[in-house]
Protein backbone atom coordinates (compact mmCIF):
# COMPACT_ATOMS: atom_id res chain seq x y z
CA UNK A 1 0.00 0.00 0.00
CA UNK A 2 1.94 3.23 -1.29
CA UNK A 3 1.03 5.22 1.53
CA UNK A 4 2.20 3.33 4.21
CA UNK A 5 5.52 2.59 2.22
CA UNK A 6 6.15 6.42 2.20
CA UNK A 7 5.49 6.49 5.86
CA UNK A 8 8.14 3.93 6.69
CA UNK A 9 10.06 5.39 4.13
CA UNK A 10 10.03 8.49 5.64
CA UNK A 11 9.70 8.37 9.27
CA UNK A 12 10.26 4.61 10.11
CA UNK A 13 13.56 3.95 11.50
CA UNK A 14 15.45 0.28 11.95
CA UNK A 15 17.43 -0.40 15.42
CA UNK A 16 19.93 -3.20 15.07
CA UNK A 17 19.20 -5.69 12.45
CA UNK A 18 15.69 -6.60 13.45
CA UNK A 19 14.36 -3.92 15.15
CA UNK A 20 11.65 -1.74 12.72
CA UNK A 21 10.39 1.44 14.61
CA UNK A 22 6.65 3.14 13.12
CA UNK A 23 6.19 4.54 16.85
CA UNK A 24 5.53 8.20 14.90
CA UNK A 25 2.74 6.83 13.20
CA UNK A 26 1.88 3.10 13.54
CA UNK A 27 1.71 2.37 17.17
CA UNK A 28 2.27 5.43 19.67
CA UNK A 29 1.25 8.34 18.28
CA UNK A 30 -1.58 7.06 15.44
CA UNK A 31 -1.40 8.99 11.79
CA UNK A 32 -5.27 8.98 11.41
CA UNK A 33 -5.83 9.60 8.38
CA UNK A 34 -2.90 6.88 7.68
CA UNK A 35 -4.68 4.71 10.08
CA UNK A 36 -8.09 4.91 7.99
CA UNK A 37 -6.61 4.51 4.57
CA UNK A 38 -5.19 1.10 6.18
CA UNK A 39 -8.49 -0.01 7.66
CA UNK A 40 -10.12 0.53 3.82
CA UNK A 41 -7.31 -1.41 2.06
CA UNK A 42 -7.83 -3.99 4.34
CA UNK A 43 -11.67 -4.68 4.30
CA UNK A 44 -11.42 -3.68 0.12
CA UNK A 45 -9.02 -7.33 0.76
CA UNK A 46 -11.41 -9.70 3.35
CA UNK A 47 -14.84 -7.76 1.88
CA UNK A 48 -15.83 -11.35 0.04
CA UNK A 49 -14.74 -13.30 2.67
CA UNK A 50 -17.56 -12.14 4.81
CA UNK A 51 -16.06 -11.58 8.41
CA UNK A 52 -18.61 -11.02 11.30
CA UNK A 53 -15.99 -9.77 13.74
CA UNK A 54 -12.27 -8.23 13.56
CA UNK A 55 -10.21 -9.99 16.38
CA UNK A 56 -6.67 -8.06 17.27
CA UNK A 57 -4.91 -8.17 20.69
CA UNK A 58 -4.08 -5.15 22.78
CA UNK A 59 -2.78 -2.40 22.53
CA UNK A 60 -1.50 -1.38 19.19
CA UNK A 61 -4.13 -3.75 17.30
CA UNK A 62 -6.79 -1.85 18.50
CA UNK A 63 -6.72 1.17 15.89
CA UNK A 64 -6.34 -0.55 12.89
CA UNK A 65 -9.13 -3.64 14.06
CA UNK A 66 -11.53 -0.49 14.68
CA UNK A 67 -10.63 0.93 10.98
CA UNK A 68 -10.75 -2.29 9.13
CA UNK A 69 -14.41 -3.11 10.85
CA UNK A 70 -15.37 0.38 10.48
CA UNK A 71 -14.42 -0.04 6.67
CA UNK A 72 -16.77 -3.35 6.84
CA UNK A 73 -19.84 -1.68 7.65
CA UNK A 74 -19.41 -0.89 11.95
CA UNK A 75 -19.12 -4.88 12.33
CA UNK A 76 -17.84 -5.56 15.67
CA UNK A 77 -13.78 -5.87 17.54
CA UNK A 78 -12.74 -8.02 19.94
CA UNK A 79 -9.37 -7.45 21.17
CA UNK A 80 -7.92 -10.19 23.39
CA UNK A 81 -6.66 -9.29 26.45
CA UNK A 82 -2.99 -9.69 28.27
CA UNK A 83 -3.69 -8.78 31.83
CA UNK A 84 -5.95 -10.89 34.74
CA UNK A 85 -8.32 -8.17 35.85
CA UNK A 86 -10.21 -8.36 38.61
CA UNK A 87 -13.57 -8.17 36.30
CA UNK A 88 -12.62 -11.38 34.42
CA UNK A 89 -15.16 -13.63 33.56
CA UNK A 90 -15.21 -17.22 34.39
CA UNK A 91 -15.65 -18.66 30.87
CA UNK A 92 -12.09 -17.19 28.99
CA UNK A 93 -10.45 -18.94 26.24
CA UNK A 94 -6.80 -18.41 26.46
CA UNK A 95 -3.55 -18.89 24.14
CA UNK A 96 0.43 -17.94 24.84
CA UNK A 97 2.04 -15.63 23.13
CA UNK A 98 6.02 -15.45 23.15
CA UNK A 99 6.98 -11.77 22.68
CA UNK A 100 10.11 -11.01 21.03
CA UNK A 101 9.86 -7.18 21.52
CA UNK A 102 9.37 -7.73 25.18
CA UNK A 103 11.00 -10.86 25.72
CA UNK A 104 8.17 -12.59 27.38
CA UNK A 105 5.62 -15.06 27.26
CA UNK A 106 2.25 -13.55 27.33
CA UNK A 107 -1.34 -15.35 28.47
CA UNK A 108 -3.85 -13.54 25.91
CA UNK A 109 -7.23 -14.06 26.68
CA UNK A 110 -10.98 -13.89 25.28
CA UNK A 111 -14.06 -14.08 26.85
CA UNK A 112 -16.07 -16.98 25.18
CA UNK A 113 -19.14 -14.87 24.73
CA UNK A 114 -17.35 -12.68 22.47
CA UNK A 115 -16.34 -15.67 20.20
CA UNK A 116 -19.74 -17.02 19.29
CA UNK A 117 -19.18 -20.57 17.51
CA UNK A 118 -19.29 -20.39 14.04
CA UNK A 119 -18.39 -16.90 13.77
CA UNK A 120 -16.38 -15.62 10.62
CA UNK A 121 -13.05 -14.14 11.74
CA UNK A 122 -10.58 -11.33 10.56
CA UNK A 123 -7.64 -11.46 12.19
CA UNK A 124 -5.88 -7.95 12.29
CA UNK A 125 -2.75 -6.59 13.56
CA UNK A 126 -0.33 -3.61 13.45
CA UNK A 127 2.83 -6.30 13.02
CA UNK A 128 3.86 -9.56 12.27
CA UNK A 129 7.30 -11.18 12.88
CA UNK A 130 7.42 -14.42 14.27
CA UNK A 131 3.81 -15.07 14.09
CA UNK A 132 2.98 -15.58 17.45
CA UNK A 133 0.32 -13.33 18.33
CA UNK A 134 -1.28 -14.57 14.87
CA UNK A 135 -0.97 -18.37 16.00
CA UNK A 136 -1.91 -17.47 19.05
CA UNK A 137 -4.89 -15.81 18.20
CA UNK A 138 -5.58 -18.34 15.50
CA UNK A 139 -5.36 -20.79 18.41
CA UNK A 140 -8.21 -18.75 19.89
CA UNK A 141 -10.81 -19.07 17.46
CA UNK A 142 -10.45 -22.76 17.09
CA UNK A 143 -11.13 -23.11 20.62
CA UNK A 144 -13.97 -20.92 19.62
CA UNK A 145 -15.01 -22.67 16.68
CA UNK A 146 -14.62 -19.97 14.89
CA UNK A 147 -13.21 -19.89 10.88
CA UNK A 148 -10.63 -17.48 10.47
CA UNK A 149 -11.36 -16.00 7.16
CA UNK A 150 -8.48 -14.22 6.67
CA UNK A 151 -5.24 -12.18 8.41
CA UNK A 152 -4.53 -8.70 7.38
CA UNK A 153 -1.49 -7.21 8.37
CA UNK A 154 -0.04 -3.53 8.67
CA UNK A 155 3.59 -4.14 8.90
CA UNK A 156 4.83 -7.72 8.10
CA UNK A 157 8.71 -8.24 8.70
CA UNK A 158 9.34 -10.32 5.95
CA UNK A 159 12.79 -11.45 7.25
CA UNK A 160 11.42 -12.92 10.19
CA UNK A 161 9.58 -16.75 9.62
CA UNK A 162 5.68 -15.23 10.76
CA UNK A 163 4.58 -14.54 7.04
CA UNK A 164 6.06 -18.23 5.83
CA UNK A 165 4.41 -19.62 8.26
CA UNK A 166 1.26 -19.08 7.69
CA UNK A 167 0.88 -19.06 4.00
CA UNK A 168 2.18 -22.07 4.53
CA UNK A 169 -0.38 -23.62 6.57
CA UNK A 170 -2.78 -22.00 4.02
CA UNK A 171 -3.86 -18.92 5.61
CA UNK A 172 -5.04 -16.05 3.90
CA UNK A 173 -2.73 -13.69 4.68
CA UNK A 174 -2.42 -10.12 3.46
CA UNK A 175 0.04 -7.48 4.57
CA UNK A 176 -0.09 -3.76 3.50
CA UNK A 177 3.96 -3.48 3.38
CA UNK A 178 6.46 -6.19 4.08
CA UNK A 179 10.15 -5.27 5.16
CA UNK A 180 12.05 -6.94 3.10
CA UNK A 181 15.48 -6.95 5.15
CA UNK A 182 17.20 -4.40 7.06
CA UNK A 183 20.43 -2.76 5.55
CA UNK A 184 23.47 -0.99 6.58
CA UNK A 185 20.69 0.39 9.54
CA UNK A 186 18.25 1.22 6.67
CA UNK A 187 14.76 -0.24 6.31
CA UNK A 188 14.41 -2.07 2.50
CA UNK A 189 10.65 -2.74 1.84
CA UNK A 190 9.50 -5.41 -0.28
CA UNK A 191 8.32 -4.38 -3.54
CA UNK A 192 6.42 -7.41 -5.69
CA UNK A 193 4.22 -7.19 -2.32
CA UNK B 1 -25.46 10.50 25.17
CA UNK B 2 -28.58 8.67 24.65
CA UNK B 3 -26.96 5.28 23.04
CA UNK B 4 -24.12 4.66 25.40
CA UNK B 5 -26.87 5.43 28.07
CA UNK B 6 -29.18 2.31 26.73
CA UNK B 7 -26.32 0.55 26.20
CA UNK B 8 -25.05 0.36 29.35
CA UNK B 9 -28.61 -0.43 30.78
CA UNK B 10 -28.89 -2.98 27.77
CA UNK B 11 -25.92 -5.03 28.11
CA UNK B 12 -23.37 -3.57 31.27
CA UNK B 13 -23.67 -5.27 34.08
CA UNK B 14 -22.30 -4.22 37.96
CA UNK B 15 -20.25 -6.43 39.97
CA UNK B 16 -20.25 -5.73 43.60
CA UNK B 17 -20.76 -1.90 44.81
CA UNK B 18 -18.20 -0.57 42.78
CA UNK B 19 -17.63 -2.31 39.57
CA UNK B 20 -19.27 -1.50 36.35
CA UNK B 21 -18.92 -4.12 33.35
CA UNK B 22 -19.29 -2.80 30.00
CA UNK B 23 -16.86 -5.74 28.15
CA UNK B 24 -19.72 -6.22 26.09
CA UNK B 25 -19.60 -2.98 23.66
CA UNK B 26 -16.90 -0.42 25.08
CA UNK B 27 -13.33 -2.36 26.46
CA UNK B 28 -13.47 -5.98 25.32
CA UNK B 29 -15.69 -6.36 22.55
CA UNK B 30 -16.03 -2.97 20.51
CA UNK B 31 -19.25 -1.84 19.40
CA UNK B 32 -17.93 -0.30 16.36
CA UNK B 33 -21.19 2.34 15.24
CA UNK B 34 -21.25 3.25 19.08
CA UNK B 35 -17.65 4.19 19.29
CA UNK B 36 -17.77 6.13 16.36
CA UNK B 37 -20.99 8.43 17.52
CA UNK B 38 -18.93 8.41 21.09
CA UNK B 39 -16.40 10.06 19.19
CA UNK B 40 -18.18 12.25 16.90
CA UNK B 41 -20.15 13.17 20.44
CA UNK B 42 -17.10 14.49 22.09
CA UNK B 43 -15.43 15.86 18.58
CA UNK B 44 -18.82 18.46 18.73
CA UNK B 45 -17.71 19.16 22.81
CA UNK B 46 -14.45 20.23 22.38
CA UNK B 47 -14.17 21.20 19.00
CA UNK B 48 -13.72 24.99 19.97
CA UNK B 49 -10.68 24.26 21.91
CA UNK B 50 -9.00 23.25 18.84
CA UNK B 51 -7.06 20.53 20.02
CA UNK B 52 -3.98 18.99 18.15
CA UNK B 53 -3.64 15.79 19.19
CA UNK B 54 -5.67 13.24 20.94
CA UNK B 55 -3.72 11.73 24.37
CA UNK B 56 -5.10 8.19 25.58
CA UNK B 57 -3.87 5.50 27.98
CA UNK B 58 -3.45 2.07 26.35
CA UNK B 59 -5.23 -0.17 25.71
CA UNK B 60 -8.88 0.31 26.13
CA UNK B 61 -8.87 4.38 25.66
CA UNK B 62 -7.52 3.47 21.91
CA UNK B 63 -10.48 3.07 20.24
CA UNK B 64 -12.40 6.08 22.11
CA UNK B 65 -9.26 8.28 21.03
CA UNK B 66 -9.44 7.46 17.70
CA UNK B 67 -12.86 7.63 17.08
CA UNK B 68 -12.45 11.47 18.27
CA UNK B 69 -9.59 12.35 15.94
CA UNK B 70 -11.58 11.07 13.43
CA UNK B 71 -14.17 13.45 13.75
CA UNK B 72 -11.91 16.56 14.35
CA UNK B 73 -10.61 16.20 11.03
CA UNK B 74 -8.18 13.26 11.88
CA UNK B 75 -5.51 14.90 14.35
CA UNK B 76 -3.53 12.74 15.48
CA UNK B 77 -3.77 10.28 18.67
CA UNK B 78 -0.95 9.41 20.62
CA UNK B 79 -1.45 6.73 23.49
CA UNK B 80 0.67 6.43 26.56
CA UNK B 81 2.25 3.00 27.05
CA UNK B 82 2.38 1.18 30.06
CA UNK B 83 5.28 -1.12 29.61
CA UNK B 84 8.66 -0.67 28.94
CA UNK B 85 9.51 -2.39 25.70
CA UNK B 86 12.71 -2.91 24.31
CA UNK B 87 12.57 -0.45 21.49
CA UNK B 88 12.07 2.29 23.74
CA UNK B 89 13.66 5.70 23.36
CA UNK B 90 15.99 7.85 25.40
CA UNK B 91 13.67 10.77 25.56
CA UNK B 92 10.67 9.50 27.68
CA UNK B 93 8.39 11.71 29.73
CA UNK B 94 6.68 9.29 32.60
CA UNK B 95 3.85 9.80 35.68
CA UNK B 96 2.68 7.20 37.93
CA UNK B 97 -0.81 5.88 37.89
CA UNK B 98 -2.40 3.61 40.25
CA UNK B 99 -4.97 1.44 39.22
CA UNK B 100 -7.89 0.37 40.88
CA UNK B 101 -8.76 -2.52 38.64
CA UNK B 102 -5.55 -4.21 38.56
CA UNK B 103 -4.35 -3.08 41.86
CA UNK B 104 -1.38 -1.97 40.58
CA UNK B 105 0.54 1.08 40.07
CA UNK B 106 2.23 1.57 36.83
CA UNK B 107 4.34 3.63 35.23
CA UNK B 108 2.84 5.56 31.53
CA UNK B 109 5.31 6.64 29.13
CA UNK B 110 5.39 8.75 26.24
CA UNK B 111 8.07 9.89 23.94
CA UNK B 112 8.67 13.49 24.58
CA UNK B 113 8.79 14.00 20.41
CA UNK B 114 5.29 13.33 20.08
CA UNK B 115 3.89 15.41 22.41
CA UNK B 116 5.64 19.05 20.71
CA UNK B 117 5.76 21.85 23.32
CA UNK B 118 2.61 24.08 23.17
CA UNK B 119 0.31 21.35 21.29
CA UNK B 120 -3.65 21.64 22.22
CA UNK B 121 -4.01 18.41 23.99
CA UNK B 122 -7.28 16.89 24.21
CA UNK B 123 -7.28 13.90 26.85
CA UNK B 124 -9.65 10.97 25.86
CA UNK B 125 -10.46 7.95 28.33
CA UNK B 126 -12.81 4.90 27.92
CA UNK B 127 -13.57 5.10 31.62
CA UNK B 128 -13.07 7.75 34.42
CA UNK B 129 -12.87 6.20 37.91
CA UNK B 130 -10.71 7.32 40.83
CA UNK B 131 -9.20 10.25 37.87
CA UNK B 132 -5.73 8.52 37.99
CA UNK B 133 -4.94 7.67 34.38
CA UNK B 134 -6.41 11.24 33.79
CA UNK B 135 -4.07 12.86 36.35
CA UNK B 136 -1.05 10.45 34.99
CA UNK B 137 -2.08 12.15 31.62
CA UNK B 138 -2.11 15.82 32.70
CA UNK B 139 1.19 15.13 34.23
CA UNK B 140 2.28 13.74 31.29
CA UNK B 141 1.05 17.12 29.61
CA UNK B 142 2.76 19.65 32.00
CA UNK B 143 6.37 17.84 31.55
CA UNK B 144 5.51 18.36 28.04
CA UNK B 145 4.65 22.15 28.35
CA UNK B 146 1.26 20.99 26.33
CA UNK B 147 -2.51 22.78 27.42
CA UNK B 148 -4.75 20.35 28.38
CA UNK B 149 -7.70 22.03 27.00
CA UNK B 150 -10.50 19.16 27.82
CA UNK B 151 -11.08 15.54 29.15
CA UNK B 152 -13.45 13.57 27.19
CA UNK B 153 -14.84 10.64 29.09
CA UNK B 154 -17.09 7.92 28.02
CA UNK B 155 -18.06 6.22 31.15
CA UNK B 156 -17.44 8.13 34.77
CA UNK B 157 -18.04 6.40 37.78
CA UNK B 158 -19.70 9.52 39.45
CA UNK B 159 -19.77 7.75 42.89
CA UNK B 160 -15.59 7.47 42.81
CA UNK B 161 -13.73 10.89 43.30
CA UNK B 162 -12.19 11.49 39.88
CA UNK B 163 -14.89 13.44 37.78
CA UNK B 164 -15.07 15.81 41.39
CA UNK B 165 -11.32 16.24 41.61
CA UNK B 166 -10.82 17.49 38.02
CA UNK B 167 -13.91 19.63 37.43
CA UNK B 168 -12.68 21.46 41.48
CA UNK B 169 -9.21 21.42 39.63
CA UNK B 170 -10.99 23.71 36.76
CA UNK B 171 -10.87 21.00 34.50
CA UNK B 172 -12.80 21.38 31.39
CA UNK B 173 -14.59 17.58 31.54
CA UNK B 174 -17.33 16.09 29.51
CA UNK B 175 -18.41 12.72 30.33
CA UNK B 176 -21.07 10.72 28.02
CA UNK B 177 -22.08 8.90 30.87
CA UNK B 178 -22.18 9.03 34.13
CA UNK B 179 -22.65 6.14 36.42
CA UNK B 180 -24.45 7.58 39.76
CA UNK B 181 -24.52 4.23 41.92
CA UNK B 182 -24.79 0.83 41.73
CA UNK B 183 -27.82 0.06 43.68
CA UNK B 184 -29.06 -3.79 44.77
CA UNK B 185 -26.82 -4.98 41.99
CA UNK B 186 -27.89 -2.85 39.41
CA UNK B 187 -26.21 0.17 37.61
CA UNK B 188 -27.83 3.61 38.31
CA UNK B 189 -27.12 6.45 35.93
CA UNK B 190 -27.50 9.89 36.17
CA UNK B 191 -29.67 11.63 34.57
CA UNK B 192 -28.93 14.82 35.08
CA UNK B 193 -25.54 15.02 33.19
Amino acid sequence: MQELIEAIEKLGSAAGSDVVKVDMFLNHRLDTTLLFKMGEELAGTFREEKPDLVLTVEASGIALALTTAHALGDIPVVFAKKSQTVVQSRDVIQASVYSFTHKCTNMIRVDRRYLPQGSRVLIVDDFLADGQAALGMMSLCTQAQCPVVGIGIGVEKGFQEGGKKLREAGMNLYSLAVVDRIEDGRIVLRREN
